[in-house]
């Protein structure tokens, strides 16, 4: 069992150094590079995820863009590039636009300036997670055993995680006797993330296919359910990575929390409700193969929704940087 | 798109033929063999797999054992390999028991009474599809989108199928429009198989994540879920491929009729209640890896439930040769 931090990604003023998640947990790969294109690049192929990470790693992307060459257009471009990566994450747009503010045309300093805006962005998040991981912790009992699905700790959120810090931190407490971790497909973020970052942290878990939350939940083995968010609507109505909805189901069924652990940052004010978020579909490739290995001809059709939205009244609590909210949400 | 019938096990009197379902749909490889060990080995690989069809295979391969040599320590020692092959498949015993109450003692021609008893367990799956497809369509308004789970047709049954059978001859009534295949982790019995055949059947079908079953259903894009069973409880409690239970919740919450169907020889009277059901724990290799492609590195602990107990009051019918049974149950 290796132990220790993780170092997902960062920017030294020359060159964005990331980790290649693609090929995490068999090889850890860092990626080095000094264009923006390439970041862009790396969150459309999903090398760096999670919600709140794209949209620091976006904010570093902008600030890489000026650093040759301080010129609005190619600025404004980079930032339009950027946009177009991913959909459903409203962090992503919401860095942007601060990057995007702070630039003032002709000033001169565009690049020393915003370097400064995407670090601020980035302590933002470290300190959000902070401060989500103590209210959630404050949500959970002793002893606890966990569902948590997809990847939100340190691989997603540049801090320790929005639910996987929650987690972390009720660890710490002596809170968390097992999570059980959905291997979460097409992509297996779960499985293939989650699991790297809880046995570095030393958290007892095993790996489960999605669908046999069912057996966990309705056996009492699990005591709640707890993920992240990639996109909150006023009302509450929460969409994330597919299979999210599912188990809110399932913990409506049974009868235990499911919890949203989120920054604020994450709220979409202007949707009223989860059916103004659009879904991305993702290519059919994801669920033919995996590292090459096929499973099903590439002219299978495929019907593959990236995210799902849970309805508000299925969400016990929506954990944020501000605090614990509970149904009926208003964020309008 | 390929068209056309497939075959996937046959006895000629001397040599045993396969189809390795492990191999589809991207490589058709049939396995020839003299010998019951091997067809064993297929059982317990998956390389033939469905309840009904391995008690079929079993059968056959009780007769192979006796060709040689009619010996009965050594017929009896070859019923007791098979009954070890796969746990949960109630048809496999039933077979097994059938074959062994059919064996005569020094009457000097086992080899071919039991090949014939063989032939006739494999006719009378047969028959059931037939009845079963019959039955089952009769449920099915038109037009209608499903979902199916598994794989459940003529690759798992010996004849068309039991719920695949439904739908095909739903489909041939005009009734089916569209089929959402769950790929059905850990080994994509839907992607792989359930597919292959709907293809050759020439059926509209996409394939989804297990977890996308719940934005589907919950947006009213299908209309039933239909799966097999590989062991019905006296009461209607139903094991079946992990993943069915979480089904036939989302089935009573979005209240759409979740449906089973099954031959009677998979329905176990020893047992009362699905709570009896020895459910078959398999390898974490089933999760980590596919065709040698790595997930996540050997140490990551697994949870790895074959199957799940879906409750008889979530089952709007067990559609069976007999006819349809409607909740509440008693097959005691």
């Amino acid at each position: 069992m290796k132990k220790g931090d993780i170092n997902p990604f960062g920017f030294d003023g020359e060159i964005f150094r990331f980790l290649d998640q693609t090929k995490l947990p068999l090889e850890e790969v860092y990626v080095e590079t000094g264009h923006y294109e390439r970041i862009a690049e790396a969150i459309e192929r999903l090398e760096v995820r999670g919600a709140p990470a794209i949209g620091v790693c976006a904010a570093y992307a902008l600030a890489l863009a000026l650093k040759e060459n301080d010129d609005e257009e190619l600025f404004l471009r980079a930032a339009e590039r950027l946009k177009r990566t991913r959909p459903t994450a409203v962090n992503l747009f919401w860095a942007i636009d601060k990057m995007i503010s702070h630039y003032i045309p002709g000033a001169g300093d565009n690049f020393h300036r915003l370097k400064i805006t995407a670090e601020e962005i980035h302590l933002h998040e470290v300190n959000n997670c902070a401060r989500i991981a103590q209210h959630g912790s404050a949500l959970i009992k002793s002893p606890s055993n966990v569902i948590t699905h997809c990847n939100t700790g340190v691989l997603a959120v540049a801090g320790t995680g929005t639910a996987l810090g929650v987690i972390k931190q009720a660890f710490t407490e002596g809170k968390i006797k097992h999570v059980y971790v959905d291997e979460t497909r097409p992509l297996y973020q779960g499985s293939r993330l989650t699991a790297f970052e809880l046995e570095r942290a030393g958290i007892p878990f095993s790996v489960n296919v999605d669908s046999a939350a069912a057996v966990i939940i309705s056996q009492g083995k699990a005591d709640l359910v707890i993920t992240g968010a990639d996109r909150i609507a006023s009302n509450g109505d929460s969409a994330n990575k597919i299979g999210t909805f599912n188990l809110s189901v399932l913990c409506k069924q049974f009868n235990i929390p499911f919890y949203i652990a989120a920054p604020t940052t994450t709220i979409d004010r202007s949707l009223r409700a989860g059916k103004e978020i659009i879904i991305e579909e993702r290519d059919a490739s994801e669920l033919r193969r995996h590292r090459g290995a096929e499973i099903f001809p590439a002219h299978y059709p495929v019907y593959n929704p990236a995210f799902d939205v849970t309805p508000a009244e299925n969400i016990t609590a929506i954990i944020t940087e501000e605090g614990v909210f509970k149904y009926p949400y208003d964020f309008s």
